[in-house]
């Protein structure tokens, strides 16, 4: 594995641990300025609707647990993307939890020196 | 727009024409030899698998109309992402037609001087 190849699984990582824990900060700081997440049945969401929507849900103290299982990493130059299988379950205070699992792809851009969530395509579904 | 940028829109072009016309061997031309496309509620569609699939939507004399409307094309040297709004109808003979839409999030390899669909995600939904 090349050290880029590393450096995108550990954005990944840092990501996971980082919503887990509630710092949405540090989840910024993995995006591009112009990131966008699409979803099924949702317009393109912006990295400011994003932060509103990661704050929100912070301040909710939903928990959350999300597992990784990368299943591909390719760089070439500048861009890179990576596909996984994710599943993410979320507990709101006092109601059964939500299970959501599925594939993502994702394109990544080495900005300064630093890997960075650029597309992301998210098809997780209830299960 | 560069010339890989125009390449790869023109995939597009023609992968949508190929798919109106049933002309599957043209639509396989366009995949890497590994080609994956992953879907909600799927296991990761293999290139034998959407060959599969593709030749019995031919054979059934389906009628597809496909309308592609492509947001973003950005290139870094043999890779490339494009994502586009995707709206496709299918008409079975005889029952009401399927329309379907959402985002598309694409990449692409450039493999001896050819721009080729490596790994697709596809967020369309019943609409």
């Amino acid at each position: 594995m090349t050290e880029d190849e590393q450096a995108i699984r550990s954005v990944v990582h840092t990501w996971i641990d980082a919503t887990q824990r509630g710092d949405i900060d540090t989840v910024l700081g993995l995006l591009t300025e112009d990131a966008l997440f699409l979803i099924q049945g949702q317009p393109p969401m912006t990295r400011s609707m994003f932060e509103a929507a990661s704050r929100s849900q912070a301040a909710a103290k939903l928990h959350i647990e999300a597992e990784s299982q990368i299943k591909e990493v390719l760089v070439e130059g500048a861009m890179g993307y990576l596909w996984s299988h994710l599943a993410v379950t979320v507990a709101p205070l006092g109601a059964d939890p939500i299970r959501r699992e599925g594939h993502t792809l994702t394109v990544f851009k080495k900005v300064s020196g630093r890997w960075l969530l650029h597309r992301d395509a998210n098809l997780l579904g209830r299960v």
